[in-house]
């Protein structure tokens, strides 16, 4: 059993590590730190996990990573490049869940995360968490940075169609609706059950920090710049993402758009591609890791209107991260990822 | 005191009619018809109407209209049309809820709704019942065809620039999101609470009803033909619509969008124009008749996105409805509809 | 139009407060306190107030209430007891929504809410703003101590048990489920839809402060010492209560226990007594002032089970504050408290 | 890997049976029947299930149970018994979760589901399948009656009092709040997200049909005649019992009724006795197969007051059926059911 280290483990994400890896059969977590609740129990935090895992949470500062095969950064952003180089010197692959590492411009965080990187040189480093782009790379990784939630589901919506050339690069638009998790685990009034519930809102159109790094996802596939309208919504649930993606197509883009996703897709283990004329429920994806698309080409045929659900915790932060760990450390990419959506 | 009647009242709309007309200053429900519950007290029903309204349900057939100075019909489309005639042969002004009388076109009509319609003579009588829109034919009419709950909060978001004549007339999308009423009281496994809680689809990309309805309002204003993507989703709320709307600017389109929106809607009673920035949540707007509109230019300035919200029920249906009868009856076209929303 | 003030406005009683008196024919609210908004536009707080009221929060100690017929107060406990003289000094009628005027008792006050109170000369003068119970005083009162939610369930549905003595005193057992507004507006992570919603729990079995004053209620009307364990749960939504009362009936009790409670609740404008045999939702009272009551006796008969149902908000806080100001400035006990509930 | 056969595999517990077990390391579904969509892939039914089950309906007419070890019936009651006796003939293991084999007497069956028993021989071999109970006999059993959702969490939460003799076995209190999934896939208005959500209600007052399972279990336990009132609720959530426990305590009870539930429980897999003063939530066993209990004992003390929640399709259902197949083909009892709660 490989031991693994979760740094910041009192959010959701952290939490949805615990819950993943508590029947990994390969992985086994040894350490999970907190600055706020140091000396808790875990099952204290989380009673879901009562009789199942028997840890205290340590301070980071007293962590040594040495005995850990991986360690997971699920804390916000600007911690994970404090932690980074001790880690990775400890021996351990890191797999940052923040933002720390997704963009390869440091120039570019600081000006998204207003505060200066304080490690640009490992940013060249970091392998792009997203499995279904980046395989062969995560084999080998040190430093994995995993996608946000919403850039997984649109990255996954959007790749084939613009790696294939068949859509126009500018004009994209992405109106995304998101679970209530998606904003961590908050204790603000907005949050609140009573005002979040029952509701519905867009929010963060003067620009939302996924934006730059779904951008540079995308432009890496189309090999070209790209234009994203990226409108993010809070939808009144607790876990789930619904990406509804539209591109104008070029005039040369084939008929048969199914196909297409389908051929991209045939042997992912966490893609699935819906039957033709088929809308994917996010409750379909609730507590798994599988990504659902669904391919449309409404009204006259001259846009492609793409769905794609996944659980923002799972494929979108926890799971992904698992997946990818799964690679790094040379195990079955899909080992304690298996269990389909807890549905109703 | 106005006596009104109800066709069709045990379903969402016909219980927000009774629910707004209950407390409403000068009109008064005598009459509601039910084929199904007929003999029954609607207070049975509805137990939320215990002690406020002591009538019973009446078979349609049995009904005479005559002493109602208006005549509201909420039942599902393809009843209204049979009713139309001996209702204003009665006298009374006939409101009409569902589809029958909102497209101009019978063959369009027919090809949407999959039966032919029953008395096309009188489309043209037929007056639209958005008040924004048509305020001065709503004083005179005698038959008025509420708009769709979907079409209310798309057109009054794309109106202003497509009167303007702003956006391309080309190339406008509408992904709109609806709270669970919107379908009606379904007794269906997919709206079971189990299956529509905790989760978001989109659906009905191969073509909804209210396309046509929507389309035909937006070219009246455009003056032009329109192409107008529409991609509803079903959110997991009761209540509340939110339609995000996309269109690409004109060349010469002003800088202000904010002013044109404050200007078109400055003396509407029921249109608000949020603050620029702002994003209204539908929870502003639960059970009050109320649409917030904001309007945005995000990213290179390119494509305006509007943000248009409402309660499906209220603005969408039944407080919409009430708002014609107070034109048609000439009262205070804000009678009865002065309730804030309920938030929490 | 009497002219209104209200003390703590910004959590989610000051809103209903607001929501209610913004339809009231008779009363006008002319003046809103809150310390942390001092001089925001009260709908930038609540946007669903906006058109609809004109007013920015000032600070309390600004605050001169000369001008008002009445002042509510709903602020925390602990609050009220620093206003009350000054504004019965002013000649306004003082409606205090929190805990301070509840207890008759000021050592019992202090002992449940942990703070010496500082007025308690007051105490004595305050009439505690239950309708049903204390009509006549309330129309001649200068100060109201309006009851909490729960209290407001429980002891409607307790009291015509007690009151003729058919019940016993002692074994009482009320247990109490709430939605999530009960809690005032919380930014804790507790509250947050995430953790809130698609849960169910009981808390505060150690003692709940409404449990003290649900005693008193309920030892006047028995003219006897009570016994009663109160469990209150947490329920997955927004607004309700509905409390499962538990009462074990006398030898000598009538059969016809429906008739009892009919005959109690004959006169009353906002308790509602069901046909023997139903079940209130709790939906059927959302946004509305009744309480909905339902009496059962299931299997041998020997004990008694009510069911009694409110919105929390409403009958539970701010509709109750409107019924009992109606009361003591003379106007139609049920002005502004007319509106059914809002459903689905 | 043992094969296993689930008749009636399209509502809650068909499909939860068909999650669990699509990650049980020692069995595997190899038929599921369904009268009505015989033919259809499961996965079209379930699209949780894509890429998981490749399976489909076949009707239960043509099934032949030869080839597997064990066939679970989560068809409505009524059907099980017209299985029961040609799947044992196969050879096969049966395990009911329907009612059909829950109560010892054919007659006491037949008054409470107003039909016939049509295999009352069978009754008596009928293991009743709650392993904190019947642990031996399940190893041993060839027909397992599993205990419906509400009698699970409300005998385990009485058993210790009972079984001690601590408790007056008269006067018993299970008042009970489940979410919808409990009243299994229905389509009809009542369960609409519409009207369950955001609402809450007791219903059934007049006789539940679990009522004479819960009372034949406790009277084992106690050794004598018990009375019970079962109050159940519907509480807006998908998934969760609560069960809120009242027992007179008699005279001489212990004080530390902490420790007899932890003693009772100590070696329980699937009961989780809480700290003493702590209240679990439904949320901590959602998607798990843990029963979580708290005792209390407020007040003077005279009534222990205790908190039973599950997860109703879990281990009120398809979850306790797995641990009873683990049992009865003598693998280990928590395999397949070790994963925790999915929380937020």
């Amino acid at each position: 059993m490989k031991r693994i280290g979760i740094i910041g483990g009192t959010g959701y994400t952290g939490a949805e590590l615990l819950r993943i890896l508590s029947v990994h059969p390969g992985a086994r977590v040894t350490m999970v730190t907190s600055r706020e609740r140091d000396g808790a129990a875990v099952s204290d935090v989380f009673p879901s996990l009562r009789g199942i895992l028997d840890l205290r949470f340590i301070d980071p500062a007293d962590a040594d990573f040495t005995s850990c095969a991986a360690v997971f950064c699920a804390a916000p952003h600007g911690v994970a490049m404090t932690h980074a180089r001790k880690v990775l010197d400890s021996g351990a692959v890191f797999l940052d869940l923040s933002a720390d590492f997704r963009l390869r411009d440091a120039g570019q965080w600081q000006s998204w995360y207003g505060m200066p990187h304080t490690c640009p040189e490992l940013l060249e480093e970091a392998v792009y968490g997203l499995p279904e782009v980046n395989r062969a790379q995560l084999r080998n990784a040190r430093l994995v940075a995993l996608p946000g939630c919403y850039p997984t589901a649109v990255q996954l919506g959007f790749l084939p169609l613009l790696k294939e050339g068949m859509a126009e690069p500018r004009g994209l638009i992405a109106d995304a609706k998101s679970g209530v998790s998606g904003a961590g685990r908050r204790a603000e009034a907005e949050y609140n059950l009573c005002e979040a519930a029952e509701s519905f809102k867009a929010y963060a159109l003067g620009g939302h920090r996924h934006l730059p790094e779904i951008v540079q996802g995308l432009r890496e596939a189309a090999g070209t710049e790209v234009e994203l309208l990226f409108v993010p919504h809070l939808a009144p649930m607790i876990r789930g993402i619904h990406a509804t993606l539209y591109a104008k197509l070029r005039a040369d883009a084939p008929d048969d758009l199914q196909k297409i996703y389908e051929d991209s897709y045939r042997d992912e283990p966490f893609v699935d591609v819906m039957p033709a004329g088929a809308c994917p429920d996010t409750r379909t994806v609730r507590g798994s890791n599988m990504c659902r698309i669904a391919v449309h080409r409404p009204g006259d045929g001259g846009t492609a209107v793409i769905l794609a659900v996944e659980d923002n915790l799972v494929k979108g932060a926890a799971g992904q991260a698992v997946q990818a760990m799964n690679l790094v450390l040379g195990m079955d990419e899909t080992a304690g990822l298996q269990s389909p959506a807890m549905t109703p």
